[in-house]
This record gives structure tokens, C-alpha cells and sequence, in this order.
């Protein structure tokens, strides 16, 4: 606490990595990519888990839950997921320990190894398809509409706390539609909570959008997509819906009868948010003093700090402060009042702001004689004194006032690092510049690899908003119909 | 549907298992010993965690995230936990797949191999404990009170779902104390939880107790439990709750410099419940015809089927019953409308007798005329035509009862099976009739194993409110201060 955190402007990267670390949310374990996510982070991911849950249920989601390991076997069933998915990941061979001959810890039973490894799921469309299969007879069982909250491995080389990790915690929602039509409703439909949720909880303003082939989910039709901007310049991809087709349906067998009596394949989509939502967060909205929180998903939205001398006068403080802490509390906020009698109130501000806590009650003897208390909003740093008897109508507004404020900010900054590029030489000044770079672009994976080479700029999406419009390609001159969105990207 | 599942009496064991499938609440899956918990079983399950997570942050705890893998030499630091948990488990000793050479599927990479092998966690003391050492500096950072909700593999030769599988969920609290008394209250605190979200809950009595040496948790001082009696007269262990004692600061130095400055060791807790308890409460309660849930945890707790001829005399009386279904979700209570129009009443009827939902109106067009309404309950079977103007009153009233009955009938249950044996040939008697045997015991492990090993039963536990009572021990004559609680056990 007595160290500032590194400032943006001179290292984002190190201001990201100290801020996760200092406000307590998450740590890196002893075990390669995994991370430790601390009690105060895991009580803002427990928000977005209960916001998230309650649209999914809203939309007729339920939750279900499926085995930790798929068969190896599993994975190569439908072509292009093996090719995406079958590779870095953590694979289990044996199932038995027993002591070493010195006796001194223990040995992998050589004894005790399985016919076929397990992998550990980095994605569950091959097992829940494979389940799938035998829940599914006729359309009456169709819409299939459901959910999974689990931990996923991938085994990511060069990992980040929250935005790339060997394990990290996610949903996948796996449904399964009678036709083709239904099915890409619920994969709109889903890329609608999200986008609902990114902007109205998180206060992260995002693009909507399609991949690209090449940047389409391994066994997908199509794969829409949530983008946002982070401070730095660079996308973030905070949440995806793919609609499958009847890739999985076919690689698993899976029909039903149809009203008419005839057999069909089924089809399906998956989509998913997983902690990354933590790290874009994270990025979206603090600043060189910290963490700054969205009301609607900050653990604690109101801190008291009592400013006292003496056990006496705390005492009276407190005494004082109770009837609003209760009055808070009834009205759905969530208040902590900050009692601890061997910190300063300076310390305490700074720990509260690193922490990101919307507002900050400050309570004086003087305040005790005016009937006021001073009130601080974490987005603006502002301050102002408030007639203690309406400082709960008072902190109402102000939270509300608060999520709209860092909405509209993250979205002219969005708004100011929106560009758009007419040849491939001011394209690669703006990706330069960073933020996203609206460009024509002709359509094939090969100018978009070519470009991802020369400059490290991905198209994030083509954003379903686009106008049509007619160009050329900035890097062939061949003609496109509509902009395309690139940055680089997280 | 069409098939009754088989009867108690017949063959308890095939009718647990038909009706967990029946009932849609879970199933194997393709990978050994590892289940899909199905849409319906989670949503009891969800119900149960709701209810628990509630109960640890009432009193004080806070959920984190730990790594799902371990590295190997992490389970042999605490000598007595590697002999109870470094065997039976899941082994990573790969991460990567490659193509094999037929190209028709994929093969582990042998030049990914781990240089130290991970254990999927069969449970987290040690990963916990090895992070608590960086959390843990002075007094000042404790007690420290996290939970964790998580998935664990133990690999289990012989599985049954929800009752014995290798992977299950759960919570595991691990608590951090600066004193021997503080961390044995914790100790007593939740199993106090663990006790009163078993009984007015699940409606299910337990006893609360101890258990002997050799049932003791790997690495802890003393193990306390919760016993609950099955109807088929055997015990389940429903809950546990440690004292660790230093044991695991010791095996991961964790040690907090105390208010006097000196430094010392840090005294550990940790207990746990787990997907178990859905198979205690399916044997709890549940009869011939299928589940019986308790109201408390019910995902519904009302349904109501019309009866009805053609499209126009359903919509009349959905359109009579909607008000009701209004004011009974206002009120808090879950209702589901079974307008399906391809299955008759007779068949919804068993069917949500199957699904074990404690209340089911029926609406008939006498109904309409006589406002009236038909209100069956499932645990007695007993219907009741109602005024459907006081229906609201009278479901809330009866969801109260059937909670209130179902426990009685369970402690009843219990009450006439617990029984006391003065001798060893009476003991034997009575363990093959079923049920908790009450009986002397000298103390000794050796003992103990004798009598498991030529009757099946072990010690449940030293009960907590056990009377004072000198006698001698059924097996080996030697004196004993208390009767301890047998039986045979899940
Ligand atoms: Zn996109
Ligand atoms: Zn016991």
C-alpha cells in the first residue's frame, strides 16, 4: 500500500500486472498459467456470475454439468475443432500414485495407466454433443437450452492473469434447434445478453460483430462476437456465440424425428464469457490510482472511513454513522464501514481507491456538529459535502450517475480511437497509434494474413452495424462492400 | 415414463438407480465414474448451494478460486495426507497432442511431457496452504475465512452416481486461525452449518459427531461429521468438518508473528459438503412411485395440470389459473403450468410424482364452475378440493407442512432404527437388520478393524451429545466411558 502503482502512461502492461495484484483480485499460483483468484475478485466475478445467470435463466437457459475429461478420441470427431482444439492441452495418462523406493514422496504408477488418455476439457461441444446424442429423439425435445459454469484448461504458452490462462472459469451454453433458423436466433440472441451485460453492468461500450473465417470458433458456421477497446489502444474479445450448423449434430450422430416423421440433424450453437471479463474490466475503466468499479458489479459500493481520535470518539462516530448503514443496506447497497483503529484515514483512502469502491464516506467530529459528511465519487475523484439526513437519497443518484459516467467515457474514448483508414499506408500509422481502424478490406483470409504479418493488426469483426459502403481493399485494391474492423488485440 | 421404477423393497439399490435416471437428475457418463448432472438434479443442486453459500458468508467467509492441478510433490508435504490422498487420482503428465501418423486422429506428444507431473485435486488443503504462506504475515491477516466451490477427482474403482464418483463438485472451506480455541470453534461452527442446512433444509436428521483415528480426514487432528440413516438402514456420511491443528502450516511453514512479535505457527480448519448430498436426500425421503423433495430445496414447488378437451377448454382455464400463478410467484413460491397438449393428465401426474414436486393442483371444468380446486401432496399422496380464493393461503400453509412432515417422518424413521446392543452376538443381529447400533467400544483402532472386518459396520462416530454411560466394549470386554454409533455405510 505505501508504493503507488506504476502510472499507464509509463507501462500499461506493469500498471495492469501490479493493480490485479495490489487491489487483491487475483494472483499467479505456483502451478505454470493457473492463477489464484483472491476473495475480492472472485466476489466481482460472483456478480457478473449472478447477472449473467439471471439473463440466461430470463432467455429459458438451465444450468446443467459435464464430466471434467473427454475422451481423447472425442475431439478428433469433428474435423476442424480437433485442428483447433486438440493441441495445447493438458492430457491425463495415469490414475494412480504410489511411493517412491526411497520413500521420500511418491511416483507416477506405471502400473496405473489408462487405455486412452483423458484430456481436460478446453471447450465441452465433443462430450455434451456425445450426451447430447442420447437426449434427443424427437422435436419434442427440442429447444435443448442449456448451461454450464465450469473451469476449462487450455495450455496457453505465454500467460496473463484474467486475459490468458492455462485454467480459467467460464460459461458454455450448448443448445440444440430443430432448424437452422431457430438456431441462429439463439446465437443473436445470446450475442445480445452479452452485449447487454458488457455495456449495461460493465460499462464497456462494444462492437458487435462476425469473425472472419480464419478467426471463426473450430467447428463453427459463423462466430459472432463482442469487441472492446482498452485503454492502450488494443481489442479485447469479451464474449462470443458461434452457431455451429449441424457440424456436431453430424460428428456425433445426433437426430431427431421431425413432425413429419422424418430424421434430421440437429443444430446447435455454444457461447461463452469466461474470467478474461475480469481483465477487460479491469482495463476498461481504472486509473493510475487504481481499480475504478462499475456500481452494479463493485463487491462493496459504499466504504465509510471514520476520521477519529480516540477509541471515545470512534465510538460515537460509529454510533452516529449506523442508522445510515442500515438505511443503505435496506435499499440494496452494499456498505462497508471502515473501523480499523491502527490505519490513518490517508492510508485508508488511498486503499479504498485502489480498490476501486464508487464512493467514499468520509465522517468527522465536525461532521457530528454540522449534520454533514463528506462524499467522494472514485470515477471523478470529486468531493462534496452532503446534509448527513440525505446523503442515502443522495448516494442513490450517485451510483446511478457513476455507471453512466464511465460508460460515456469508455465510449468517446471508444469513439475518439474509432478511425478510418483510405490506404494501407495511413492504415499502418493508425494501427501504429493504436485503437480500432475501420478499413475495406477484399474479403480473403490471405490479404488478412498478409496484413496480420505486416502490421500485427486482426480483423476484430465485421460489425453488424456496418453501412454498406462501396471501396477497395487497402492492401489489393480489390473491391469490398463494407469496412471491416482491425486493431490489435489482446 | 410408461414403466413404474422398481420398488424399494425389492431391490433398493436398482430402484436409487432407475429413479436417479428416471427423474432426470443425472447419469454416467462415456468417461468412467464421472456423471453429467442433468438440467433437473441441478437445479436442486443449485437450490442446496444457494442456500450454503448464505450460510458461510453469514458467517464471515468469503469464496476464492484455487488451481485445479497440483503439483505432484505438494501432496507428499504432509506426511499423513499423502497416504490418504496421493493415490487414487488423476495424473497430467502430458500437454500437448499432436496428429498421429495415419493422420486419422491424434496421439500425446511425447516430447511435451511435464517435467514434474500434475494431480488433478482430489482436494485443495495443500495447493491452499502453499498460497496462504504468502497471505499470512502477521495476526493482523487473520482469521482468514475462504470457501471455495470447485470440482475434485479421487478416482473411485467403484462408483454410483451422485453417491461415489470420481469426479464430483463441492465446497471446501479452509480457514487460517491465530489460536488452537478459535480454529476448533470454527471447526464446530460448521458443522453447526453443515447440521442445520441438513435438517431444515433437506429435512433429514442427522448426528452430529466425531470420528475414531481411522476414519479421520488424512492430516487432521479431529474430524467432525454429520451421520445421516438412508431408508434402506444404512448410514451416509453427509458432512465433514476438520480441525487441522498446525499440521498443514507445518508441511507449508505458514506462520503469523503474533501481538507479543514472537512467531508462530497458524492453526488450520477445513470442511466440506459435496454433490453427495443429493443422493442422501433422494434416500432420504423418496418411495415406490419416486422422488421426495422437501419443498425448501423443490426447483418446483407447485405444478398444475389442466384438464381438459381441445385447444378452447385449455385456454379457458389457463386463462382462469393465470391470476393464481401471479400471486404465488409474487409470493415467492415456484409454479409450473403443464399445458402440454400431447400427454394426458394420468401420465403428467405420475410423472411429476416421479420428479417428487410436493404440491400438484389439478383444474378441471367442474372447477371452473365450482371455483374450485383439486391440491394434492405428494409426500402422503392426500388430496383436497380447496376454494380456489383461499388456494394461495392454503399451498403456503401445506409447503410449510410437507417440509415439517417429511423431516418427522425421516427422525421417526431414524428414531425406531437406532438401536442399542449389550453384547457382541446381539450387536451382529442387529447391525445385518440395518439401521444405527449404539454399542460400547474400548477405543482402539484394532478393535474397530475387527469388527468392520467380520461385520461390515464401522464406527460412525463418537456422538457429540453422547450421555456419560460406564460399560464394557461389545468386542474385547475392556471398559469404555461411552457407546459409540455404528452401522453399515454408504
Ligand atoms: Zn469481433
Ligand atoms: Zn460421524
Amino acid at each position: 500500500m505505501s508504493k503507488a502503482i506504476p502510472k499507464r502512461s509509463q507501462d500499461y502492461s506493469l500498471w495492469y500486472n501490479e493493480l490485479v495484484k495490489r487491489a487483491d483480485l487475483a494472483e499467479n499460483s505456483a502451478v505454470r498459467g493457473c492463477m489464484v483468484i483472491k476473495p475480492y475478485g472472485f466476489a466481482i466475478w460472483e456478480k457478473m456470475q449472478a447477472v449473467l445467470d439471471g439473463m440466461f435463466k430470463e432467455t429459458g437457459h438451465s444450468n446443467a454439468y459435464f464430466p471434467l475429461f473427454i475422451p481423447k478420441s472425442y475431439l478428433s470427431k469433428e474435423a476442424d475443432h480437433v485442428e483447433g482444439f486438440a493441441k495445447e492441452c493438458a492430457v491425463v495418462t495415469h490414475y494412480r500414485l504410489k511411493n517412491s523406493e526411497d520413500n521420500k514422496g511418491v511416483v507416477v504408477d506405471p502400473e496405473a495407466k489408462l487405455e486412452e488418455e483423458l484430456i481436460v476439457r478446453p471447450t465441452s461441444e465433443t462430450v455434451i454433443w456425445s450426451t447430447y446424442k442420447n437426449w434427443i429423439q424427437s422435436y419434442r425435445d427440442l429447444p435443448l437450452l442449456v448451461n454450464q459454469w465450469a473451469n476449462v484448461v487450455r495450455w496457453e504458452m505465454r500467460t496473463r492473469v484474467f486475459l490468458r490462462t492455462a485454467e480459467f472459469l467460464w460459461q458454455e451454453g450448448h443448445t440444440a434447434h430443430t432448424t437452422q433458423g431457430e438456431a441462429i436466433a439463439e446465437t443473436k440472441q445470446m450475442l445480445e445478453v452479452y452485449a447487454n451485460f458488457a455495456e449495461n453492468y460493465m460499462a464497456m461500450p462494444v462492437v458487435k460483430g462476425v469473425k472472419t473465417e480464419s478467426e471463426r470458433f473450430a467447428g463453427a458456421v459463423d462466430t459472432y462476437c463482442i469487441e472492446a477497446l482498452m485503454q492502450d489502444g488494443k481489442a479485447l474479445q469479451a464474449g462470443t456465440s458461434h452457431f455451429l450448423g449441424q457440424n456436431f449434430a453430424k460428428a456425433f450422430d445426433v437426430k431427431f424425428a421431425a413432425q413429419n416423421g422424418e430424421l434430421e440433424y440437429v443444430w446447435g450453437t455454444s457461447w461463452g464469457v469466461s474470467t478474461r471479463l475480469m481483465g477487460a474490466l479491469i482495463m476498461a475503466h481504472s486509473d493510475d490510482q487504481g481499480l475504478v468499479l462499475p456500481p452494479m458489479l463493485a463487491p462493496i459500493q459504499v466504504v465509510i472511513v471514520p476520521i477519529f481520535k480516540g477509541e471515545e470518539q470512534l465510538k460515537e462516530i460509529v454510533d452516529h454513522v449506523q442508522p445510515y448503514i442500515d438505511e443503505l443496506k435496506k435499499a440494496g447497497i452494499s456498505v462497508k464501514l471502515d473501523d480499523r483503529d491502527t490505519l490513518r484515514p490517508g492510508f485508508k483512502f488511498a486503499e479504498w481507491e485502489l480498490k476501486g469502491v464508487p464512493v467514499r464516506l468520509a465522517f468527522g467530529p465536525r461532521d457530528l456538529q454540522n449534520k454533514t459528511v463528506e462524499v467522494a465519487r472514485r470515477d471523478t475523484s470529486e468531493k462534496q459535502v452532503v446534509d448527513v439526513d440525505k446523503v442515502v437519497e443522495h448516494i442513490k443518484a450517485l451510483l446511478e450517475d457513476i455507471q453512466q459516467s464511465i460508460y460515456k467515457k469508455a465510449l468517446q474514448f471508444r469513439e475518439e480511437n474509432t478511425r478510418k483508414a483510405e490506404s494501407y499506408e495511413e492504415f499502418k500509422k493508425l494501427i501504429e497509434e493504436g485503437g480500432f481502424v475501420l478499413a475495406h478490406w477484399d474479403g480473403t483470409s490471405e490479404t488478412e494474413d498478409k496484413i496480420k504479418n505486416e502490421t500485427k493488426a486482426t480483423i476484430r469483426c465485421i460489425p453488424l452495424n456496418a453501412e454498406k459502403e462501396e471501396g477497395k481493399c487497402i492492401y489489393t485494391g480489390n473491391p469490398s462492400s463494407c469496412r471491416v474492423l482491425f486493431a490489435k488485440a489482446y
